[in-house]
């Protein structure tokens, strides 16, 4: 079968761009990806891009043709959208069409503007990734939503407020060395602990931001990167999507993930790996719970393990498992459409040794992404692995 | 290769549903989908579904995973949107993932409100299928937008509202028939003609109404049909997706639509077909002018000589190649997310012989779906064949 590889990878800076359109942005990240993959723009076949709130955000709909042209593509172009996973998913359905030998050519990614708007705008908008009939109107937010769900996981597994304030410790410190990050700054423990309460038992420090920003990546096959010379060592060799229940209320558990799981185990059986040979992971923590959740989920750790991961030095960038090597959505910003495809440029850069972050990895092969949408309703999960 | 069959069509009826969920809705069309291809639900491997302004019309975003719970399926699934396009997009993914092998059973299907909110809003909200920088905040609306196609195609080729009133009423005669549609009753050319004005040349009888619906299709391969006898005799045989510049102002032509034409071509290429062959068409007559647009673009008819094509009676009931039996958009009605598998349900039905029209094409083998985004700035185009 057709190895699809990682020709290019572009970003811009996570963070506030208020002044910025969407297209703006998106072209950033998309021309950069495209320099550095080299391919003609005659050869990309499709666009498959993630989008999320922007009908409220731009009151801008269609945004595959609007961003196809913002890159300098005539291909034809879709907008995918699974909330908070909408750029996993654009990865995962471009990834597909090299596999399929439909394409050789491809660029996928995200994009988000959030900053334009006031909060009370921003948590209205993003609340529409949940239940408008039985979630919303009964005031459910986010931040409630997984508060619910670290309580849930407290009481059957155990865990405290500090094992989760070493997570947001562990990603701001990783966020410190990287230029795409919105928050550069140390985050200690007692910090986190001491940040206002947002929905017990998560505070401030347990939230990721909010956030503008693109990414991007080439996606082209063997043959194409063989053929044209283009240096592509890191190959997507997996992809796995996986679903919920899309109401909190209706699982049957509060404090795991199965999309998660469904997702991870499709995507290591299409790799042919299995979770202990991953290297290093990018996860999905919107908030410190989550990324509790994404590494049991992943079958990283067993459940009830991975609460203190962090706070025993084992997901740390001098650890045995660096998760957030980027800074992870805490630290390094969620621009909810471009975070899935962001995963996967950092992941990449991560394994080409590229990164500022590499030197924690030296030797990783293997890494995997984990993009969520709403409470995990909707996952998507990447294997990514070092060719050659 | 893996052939695509349709083993099950489903469909709402077009038209004010102001009182129900568009959960509600997409349920009614997928169970009956469902039924009717009598595959079990845990043979259901992912949903892909269509849906445009669900973000300002219901509040409501991720739709994916909501929608397959509604369908009573625990497979992946995800929400794309391309406009008007936005379920041939989601047809055309599934179609993709069965071609690839990857997967042997999907639900692909589409669904939106409308109604439920007022006029103005309706208005605004399809408002951003188009630019909001360079189009929307200038004023532009669709029938102003399809307005300037019409000008620039009688301006070039010649034509007539004439002519496009035989469009409305061609349409509105194919739509008594059939059971879903939104306005089953007749309209002369003389009514269509002395409607009300909305942006000139077109009228109120140039244009499609307002709609709520659902729509969706059981695809399997043909290997699972076999194995499981189901009866499924129509194929999709060919896929195909085009983009255009954004918005109008950056195209070369406001009287042709290359991305219609790119998406035919790469259709019928898949299909092993050419236009000669099909026996039918259903397209996007969003308004009438855009029939013609179709039409041409299609391949069906030489640039200019559409125009004329339903005054000759060539594309009515007893013509040589009949094109929106269903009663199209303009008489069916236009639910936006649902409009693209609905094209494909009702060609099924027509090629299988138990559509109320099918009478009108009893010997037909080849049609052909159009279904656009937008002023055309993104289209797919589906080839059914009959098989056996």
């Amino acid at each position: 079968m057709t190895d699809v590889r990682i020709a290019g990878v572009g970003l811009t800076r996570f963070g506030r761009h208020a002044d910025r359109t969407g297209r703006d942005l998106f072209a950033e990240a998309a021309l950069a990806a495209r320099e550095e993959a080299g391919a003609p723009r005659d050869d990309f076949e499709a666009v498959h891009y993630g989008n999320f709130m922007g009908a409220l955000a731009e009151r801008q709909g269609h945004q595959g043709p609007l961003v196809a042209e913002a890159a300098g593509l005539d291909a034809p172009a879709t907008r995918h959208e699974s909330a908070c996973a909408s750029s996993g998913v654009a990865v995962r359905e471009a990834v597909r069409g090299i596999r399929s030998g439909e394409h050789d050519v491809l660029l996928a990614g995200g994009m988000e503007r959030m900053t334009n708007l006031d909060t009370a705008a921003v948590t209205e908008s993003l609340a529409i990734a949940a239940d408008e009939l039985f979630e919303v109107r009964a005031g459910m937010t986010f931040p409630g939503a997984y508060a619910l769900m670290a309580r849930a996981y407290f009481e059957e597994f155990g865990g405290t407020r500090e094992d989760l304030a070493h997570v947001a410790s562990k990603n701001h410190a990783n966020a410190v060395a990287n230029e795409y990050a919105q928050y550069r700054r140390e985050v200690s423990v007692e910090e986190a602990l001491d940040s206002p309460p947002v929905a017990d038992p998560l505070h401030l420090m347990d939230s990721c931001p909010i956030t503008d920003g693109a990414s991007a990546v080439v996606l082209v096959s063997d043959e194409y990167a063989e053929e044209h010379g283009i240096d592509a060592p890191v190959a997507v060799s997996g992809t796995g999507q996986g679903g919920d229940k899309f109401a909190l209320q209706d699982r049957r558990w509060l404090n795991r993930t199965p999309a998660a799981r469904t997702a991870a185990e499709a995507a290591y059986d299409d790799a042919g790996i299995g979770p202990s040979d991953v290297d290093v992971a990018e996860v999905h923590d919107c908030f410190t719970i989550a990324e509790v959740l994404a590494l049991e989920g992943l079958g990283l750790y067993d459940r009830g393990e991975a609460v203190g991961a962090a706070r025993r030095g084992e997901t740390t960038r001098d650890g045995r498992l660096p998760v957030n090597l980027s800074g992870g959505l805490k630290a390094k910003g969620h621009p909810v459409g471009a975070t899935g495809c962001a995963q996967v440029v950092e992941m990449a850069r991560l394994l080409r040794g590229d990164h500022p972050n590499s030197d924690a990895v030296p030797d990783a092969r293997v890494g995997v992404t984990h993009n969520a949408g709403g409470t995990v309703a909707s996952a998507v999960v990447h294997v990514l692995e070092v060719r050659g």
